[in-house]
């Protein structure tokens, strides 16, 4: 199980490989934003334009387009776009408004909203928030590199790439980097029920990219690393508290046992913001229960009764001291975590 | 995490609650074999009568019978109908035959048609053999009854109940028993990707019976451990090594890792004929691979695309390190295995 492989590729370039087949989950359009509508995902990957607001509302609404940082660029894209079809400045406001509130728990998409309306030349505006992601993901990718060691085997969980951020992505950009560093990776992906995003989304971006990559259900991780040879796991986070205690996606904390028990390196790719330093702790993080039937029924199949009780938690909290780095924009955080963050 | 509640069960009753609601999984019916068939599970609990033998056959080779001591009870009161519905002694043979022959890889079958093919009274050995299980079933429950804490917070995986065993179940039989017992189990139930066992089968038989239980993607195991303070795993096996090395549904050994991670015990329940001295360790169990559209697909439902590759194992291999103690009709058998199973 030990790595004995040489982590030293500080060298190797970051794309020599060609890039995803994949469109882009947020682009420009000239009269319209495009996205991959991601609600058709995987059984059709159709890119949608949006013209007008109630396309635009609609798409972030519908969750059409999700993921935090990819409805800020969206958000942005658009009203770009509502200024330059809407002559009308009150008419305008409405429409900007209406975008804004789209989805009320996206702080991202208001932030980028706000961030729009207040410069001069909008579209510019929106394609620095939109450069600046990538600019972001890129350092991450650029940190994460250095830990990913030669035909690495690696483990992740739920999905954290370009149809979340808009841009290459956290842990499966620091994946794709390795593979375009000719690093040749194989990624045994979580399938990550209860909404799959391992086996509908993250799949399709690894393999649309050329990547290695394996589905498998959540329960065969720790049989993958006793019998595959596992290197590291790598995955996202939704919110880091000071002491690097880490939530993100259901299942997460048993990889991080289970990766701990079998002697491989854990490691949470993550944007500065996502770490929150007014939370001191694990402990200071609320557990969102969610939708029974996520679990009772799969895109609409029935698998348990409806009279079934469940317990369904959106995520759970990893304790830092499971963590073995986290990978940021900034550099790879090593414990003690309440110095590092800070 | 520590379990400060008595074990001391000794003297309580078995059966002071009421049994469960759900009709016998098989049962004799006079003129023909009655079972509920599992494939209409859980959305409709449906009592089938079987009378010729392409009943019989077409309930077993459909899968609307399954379990394997649950498909040799079947057959053996199939053999005891057809013998009474067939007169012509080589008619009768060629039927018992084909029974015999329906589900070639279940050993249970063409065992429990033999035996009552060579009795003189061929009910009253398929009902020998019904009772037998039973009685295994039972003495299993009763040792695992002593284990069980009152008001234990138990996980289970998979599905080990009556519809698989067609008496009392084995680790479904032992929480049955501490629930009958008064003991007040609450039970959260994988669900068992990727065929959803816990949520199908286990769900609904543990409802039924007044069991407090949840279900949960098998990805909540560790954090449930962790936040609502789990006494004990309980799971059953399908095959267990000379050297307690036990071969069980996929994400048996995640479970058994994260039990010893959080200092709970981690029991298995088996019956004798599922330990096998011929195989020395889990090394020597051949884990097999299974089609990958179980979990590309759900129930029908596509989840993922068609060319994604899947890593799909049957079953894991936990060491026997991790067990804490099997439950068998004979007593709980404790380490050193390699003594204890001789």
């Amino acid at each position: 199980m030990a790595i004995d492989r040489s982590t030293a590729a500080t060298a190797t370039p970051l794309a020599f490989l060609p890039k995803s087949k994949l469109p882009a989950a947020v682009a420009w359009g000239g009269d319209a934003v495009r996205y991959v509508d991601q609600r058709e995902l995987p059984t059709e990957v159709r890119v949608v334009s949006a013209r007008t607001v109630e396309e635009l509302v609609a798409a972030i609404a519908s969750l059409g387009v999700r993921g935090a940082p990819c409805i800020g660029i969206f958000g942005a894209y658009g009203v770009a776009l509502l200024r330059r079809t809407i002559l009308d400045d009150v008419a305008f406001a409405t429409a900007a408004a209406r975008l804004r509130a789209a989805r009320p728990t996206a702080v991202n998409l208001a932030w980028a909203v706000d961030r729009v309306l207040a410069a001069d030349d909008m579209l510019a505006e929106a394609e620095a928030i939109h450069r600046e992601q990538e600019a972001v993901d890129a350092a991450i990718a650029r940190y994460g590199l250095e830990l990913i060691p030669e035909r690495a085997r690696i483990i992740t969980h739920c999905h954290t790439g370009a149809l979340a951020t808009g841009a290459l992505g956290t842990a499966l950009g620091v994946i794709l980097a390795a593979h375009r560093a000719g690093k040749q990776p194989t990624v045994f992906i979580d399938e990550t029920r209860p909404l799959l995003q391992g086996s509908r989304l993250t799949e399709l971006e690894l393999r649309e990219a050329g990547v290695d990559a394996v589905v498998q259900v959540d329960g065969a991780a720790a049989f993958v690393m006793l019998r595959q040879n596992v290197d590291l796991v790598i995955v996202g986070a939704d919110r880091v508290a000071r002491n690097g205690d880490t939530a993100n996606k259901i299942g997460t904390y048993s990889l991080a046992v289970l990766a701990a028990h079998h002697g491989i390196p854990f490691y949470v790719a993550a944007p500065r913001s996502s770490f929150d330093l007014a939370t001191e702790s694990g402990a200071d993080i609320p557990i969102e229960q969610r939708d029974p039937d996520e679990i009772t029924t799969i895109r609409g199949t029935r698998v348990a009764q409806a009279q079934a009780r469940v317990f369904n938690p959106a995520f759970d909290v990893t304790p830092h001291r499971l963590v073995t780095a986290f990978i940021t924009e900034r550099g790879v955080l090593r414990p003690p975590y309440g110095e590092s963050i800070r």
